[in-house]
């Protein structure tokens, strides 16, 4: 029974690339642990959660939240979309976390890129 | 060619349990991402991260980390385990995250009995 | 851009349980593999997925497919339930693994208890 | 305890795009199954199953599975590599599921290029 609610949960994909990288992109603990909830509210179906419901999880205070969210979008790593359901006529808000990927991708070209260089140095020697 | 590189990074699961419950089991938003840590490093082989390898990879100190393990292990919530490697004839250390998945599982259990009660007294009235 | 449609499909998450055991259970490749599609059809939130639904994606044909629901849900291996959604007030049905883990969960306990039957054997010997 | 042997056995991330896409690529489901159980093996530090161990949880024979591995190989989705294990100086192979990972990404990459010519197509008549 007990078993059964901890399957029905289930489990959440998270990127490598983000739990080894995060810090080197300029993420704290705190933020990368909001990214991670935000992942799971996405992938449940909820696109925007509120402050009020990501505080219910976290040991963030909701106003500490909304500064963190607002953060967040305002240095380019959480991204905002509107899509409109066409079948009830309104538009809807939803956060992405593409701008995420792609900072950790842009992580690693510049890594590759030193990498290079530093190779390409130690044979000129 | 990057993309090669995120692939072989890999990805890692972590139960929905842990993400929505950690809060309830008295976990800090920081010490539920030392968990996902620790996931990650015993899921590449390496059992007993130290507290400077844990500390590249995010952006608690070195220091606060030691003392971050003292306290999950003294709270019952990390364990330690001693393996024989056979072949080499020495013992080492293990971390283990079985301690966290019972206390999510005990929690589950204490949720359904307040549950099953809160209908016991509604069918009384 | 083609990243970016990579990271939007996600990744699921396959308890190493159901890999490792499916054969001890009685499940053939193609049921464990419809047993995966099935959960990935459910995780995107469309939990009756049709047999055409399905043999869009794999190469048994829908005919087949059929038959092969109708098997694991004979053998008490695939579950079905009935769901009311009061907002549009119709009920719909949805398959669930549940019955899958808990055959799983069933098969490791036999598995120790044979286990422990050795052990004891060995011991009074 | 049994819950315990559960988690320790952990989960295994698979991307979507994969269990969407196999049978595009011209795999089978019984292929992908294979696909699946390399990538836990070699998760799990096994980098070069045997057919024998694969069988062992498939129920594919081992005498299939060397051809099944062949012909994967042969098609350019299944990847050979050979490292040194500079330790105990010797070498050893390994499989890499990387041309699997560049094929889907490459049948993503088609599919954008006709919905391109498809879109201009339509707005030139």
């Amino acid at each position: 029974m007990l078993f059964e609610k901890w399957m029905s949960e289930g489990s959440v994909s998270i990127p490598n690339m983000l739990l080894k990288s995060y810090k080197k992109i300029g993420l704290s603990d705190n933020e990368c642990m909001l990214f991670i909830q935000l992942h799971v509210f996405i992938e449940s179906g909820n696109y925007f959660p509120t402050p009020i419901e990501l505080a219910e999880r976290m040991t963030t205070s909701s106003h500490e939240m909304s500064s963190m969210l607002r953060s967040l979008v305002g240095r380019g790593l959480l991204g905002m979309e509107q899509y409109e359901d066409k079948e009830k006529g309104v538009y809807f808000e939803a956060y992405t976390l593409q701008p995420l990927w792609n900072r950790l991708m842009d992580s690693l070209k510049e890594e590759e890129q030193i990498q290079k260089e530093t190779n390409k140095e130690q044979l000129e020697q």
